[in-house]
């Protein structure tokens, strides 16, 4: 590792120079047993150098036989240089509250990593509260350091606020490849309290801007300083959506200009939330080319497809806590920054997921699941109920307290083998409670207003994949000759598709 | 039925007068096919004449066999006279959002009752969206007329603003039963809007009032006013809990203790919600006898035992939506009205479990459930899997959005033929990110901050009853041993218990 003491010109804070150091000065700052909040959300704003020299530190205690764990907290998922490199390293006890990274997904399906998997808008909380423990560390990349030692945020903002309020002491890592007029952009919230002295949260429009544009860190919390001086966000270039993306959004775009037709919902739609993914950016492509204008966003995570409808004009702004930019869209961005800093708010975590302002805004949400029953119970998570992909992430948030909301995957997977409409779902984590559409490349189901067995009918006919629809149909008028008839199940089968893949490798009989 | 014009003293619009009728005449005024939506909430302040006479009405057109259904929509829970009689009748489609009739449950888990059962905060809001259709009629009692057309609100406040406002025509029970000292007592919020027109919903302190005492009524909606003279609202004797609610109960209060010693909670603890029966009285007894000082409760009902902490002084003061009071707890409170008055508000349900205020006021809630599995999934409402008990209620709005939050209930029923602790739960209410603590007579589970894996063992060990403890620590250990290691599973087994239980009369093997 090369240290990075080129330049000292965006430390603008003098008292803050000594504490410049290198990465793995740094990681070994970090004791073994630490908590440790980190910066990152969906694969942007984490930092680049300490976890990687962290990583190579746990390895050489591992090799020295000595034991090395830490906790990591993060805003989402990361990237490789984290995750991936202190998944590997054996490095993680526990890992809260997303992750989507392979490594780390293998290390806790195979019981060596413990992860807990928490509504985003619950984990700042959570850590004021005293639910989580105690934060030892934070490591937090920034744009930049103010003459006050205030704190220019990066690229997301996810829980880095708490996690600097929260922890003991605070390692920056100053990331000289963003630009510096990211400055601005940021609305980093510090009206927040705990109960009984919470007030509420005023933002009544997804432009609407409550808190100051950066982090406040007291100066001797501060333990080292990391300069990067070229490491970028590493996320995938945009891939054009494919016709099963393309016939799901289309299923959704038509639903939304009838609810409008009917008046349920305003010509110019409600501020939209929509997850990460084929779907969304095919959704997304459909509003750049479709009928409704003036719309808004009110969402997490910030992909190239909404720069494109924010310079249409067709997006008048967003809010989220995540720009995660392909190297394209972070040019574009750059060499349009003054444009979009007018249009783009990047909030904390816990504002940008918050049940008071979602509900009161009343977002449409977009979200994608693994599979979803015939009564409408949605899995988000887990892998024929025991491992996890990635997380719930937001999916919660938006989906109980939105005006609307949808959840959409392509009906099959596996090239056949896996129906993601099954007859009882082997995991729940968006109930029936909580579900309003189902869409498939086949067809839309609307649950609204729906007993489970008119759910089912509806399911079951617009929204299976036809290799699967009789074997459902099949399912749904047994179970509605044996037993209670709310929502008809037969037990020792109701699981048996999830069963006969883990032992077949087919959902087919 | 007789009819009861003996006096018109509660009725102060004059207008109004000409359409005073029996509630035979009223009941003639609602057709088949008509969605009504009828006041109640926890066997309180329901219509207690209107729907003998409908059900009666019903029964008649099925002997002469004429087809006759009416969707039904309440605040929660009614009593016999409402679900039942309606239930007996066959005369119910559709039922929403909330039942807990024995008659009612029979037709919807024989298949010849569809019953929705919807998240309480959800209910008035899917109702202003158009997400449930047209409300044709509202059938609400009330404790008087106001000259100006106003409503004075009875015993439960639940959906009847909304029911009000949406339906076509309304009729009305004026219940002369009640004390004319309600008046002032309610809280009715006409400050609602539909997005993007809404606004914070400005309650930062339980006892914050935003609304008006009254319910706004446009005369010419008014088509049948139907005197009541002596119904009481059916609420049962309050009863002593018994010894395992008793433990369950110390439990809770332990730990509350015990948080309040680590500075988790303040001292007076927060605002309490508390569901209804056993343990939410030994809750309540077991306060009265307690060191908290200074509380207060943002809750959906008030029951006896509430009354005699507010007293004792104990508890300043309570939010709740609905006043479900034995004879003698009616006794009580109409005997010192004016000191309950002060110390009690009813508000609408739309408020008294909205999402935002409960995460703003930061409460502790105690939610009774059937089962919950090792990995701390909560089942409230289905009956191995299939059969529907009562409903989610608001248990679901209180859980996600509290500041901490108990789901609790006795380890074993049916005389310990059935586990309140299974491999998996039979259906989904609450998620694993959703559930907190887990209680039983045998212990508490303290779930926040654990991995599935750590929850499992928190659950078993401290929670399971002994003659389930091994079984369950053998299908935990097994699962260990198979597959994906996140939440381990066999699913061939998973749901076994159940299965047994409904093919043996017993979950044991």
């Amino acid at each position: 590792m090369t240290q990075h003491f080129e330049s000292l010109s965006r430390i603008k804070c003098q008292a803050l120079h000594a504490k410049v150091m290198s990465a793995e000065q740094a990681a070994e700052l970090i004791p073994s047993g630490a908590t440790v909040g980190m910066s990152g959300f969906t694969g942007s704003g984490y930092p680049k150098q300490i976890p990687s020299a962290l990583a190579k530190r746990i390895r050489e205690a591992h090799d020295n036989g000595k034991a090395f764990k830490i906790n990591v907290w993060t805003g989402a998922s990361t990237a490789p240089e984290l995750d991936g490199a202190l998944a590997e390293a054996d490095g993680i006890n526990m890992r809260l509250p997303y992750q989507s990274d392979p490594t780390c997904r293998n290390k806790i399906n195979t019981g060596q990593m413990h992860y807990m998997d928490i509504h985003l808008s619950h984990v700042a909380q959570y850590a004021w509260f005293g639910f989580l423990g105690k934060l030892n560390i934070a490591v937090i990349e920034v744009a930049g350091i103010r003459e006050d030692g205030s704190l220019i945020p990066a690229a997301s903002v996810g829980n880095n606020k708490t996690w600097i309020d929260q922890a003991d002491k605070v390692i920056i890592e100053v990331n000289y490849a963003l630009s510096e007029k990211l400055e601005g952009m940021h609305d980093i919230y510090y009206g927040t309290a705990l109960p009984p002295h919470r007030k509420p949260v005023l933002i009544n429009e997804p432009d609407d801007r409550i808190g100051s544009p950066y982090y406040q860190c007291p100066q001797e919390k501060i333990i080292g300083i990391v300069v990067e001086t070229y490491d970028r966000d590493r996320v995938n270039h945009f891939s054009e959506p494919d016709e099963v993306a393309k016939k799901i959004a289309s299923h959704i775009l038509n639903f939304l200009k009838e609810e409008v037709r009917k008046g349920i919902l305003p010509p110019n739609l409600l501020p939209l939330q929509s997850g990460v993914g084929d779907v969304s950016n095919a959704v997304i492509s459909g509003l750049q080319h479709g009928e409704f204008d003036n719309l808004t966003a009110y969402t997490e995570v910030i992909q190239d497809g909404m720069l494109g409808l924010i310079k249409s004009g067709k997006l008048k702004m967003v809010s989220a806590t995540s720009l995660s930019l392909s190297p394209d869209g972070v040019d574009e961005l750059n060499e349009n920054i003054d444009f979009y800093r007018e249009r783009i708010i990047l909030r904390t975590q816990e504002i940008s997921n918050h049940p008071e302002v979602i509900r009161r805004l009343g977002t449409i949400a977009i979200n994608g699941m693994i599979e979803c029953d015939i009564y409408g119970n949605v899995n988000s998570t887990h892998i024929m109920g025991s491992g996890i992909m990635n997380g719930i992430g937001g999916s919660g948030d938006f989906a109980r307290n939105s005006f609307i909301s949808f959840f959409v995957r392509p009906s099959i997977a596996k090239n056949g083998d896996i129906s993601a409409i099954v007859p009882m779902v082997s995991h729940v984590d968006h109930t029936e409670h909580d579900v309003q559409i189902i869409v498939t490349e086949q067809g839309l189901a609307d649950l609204r207003g729906l007993s489970p067995r008119q759910r089912a009918e509806k399911i079951i006919e617009n929204c299976a994949h036809p290799d699967y629809k009789e074997a459902l149909w099949d399912y749904f008028h047994r179970a509605q000759q044996s037993g209670a008839q709310h929502t008809p199940h037969i037990l020792s089968e109701a699981l048996s598709w999830h069963d006969r893949y883990l032992k077949t490798g087919t959902m087919k009989k």
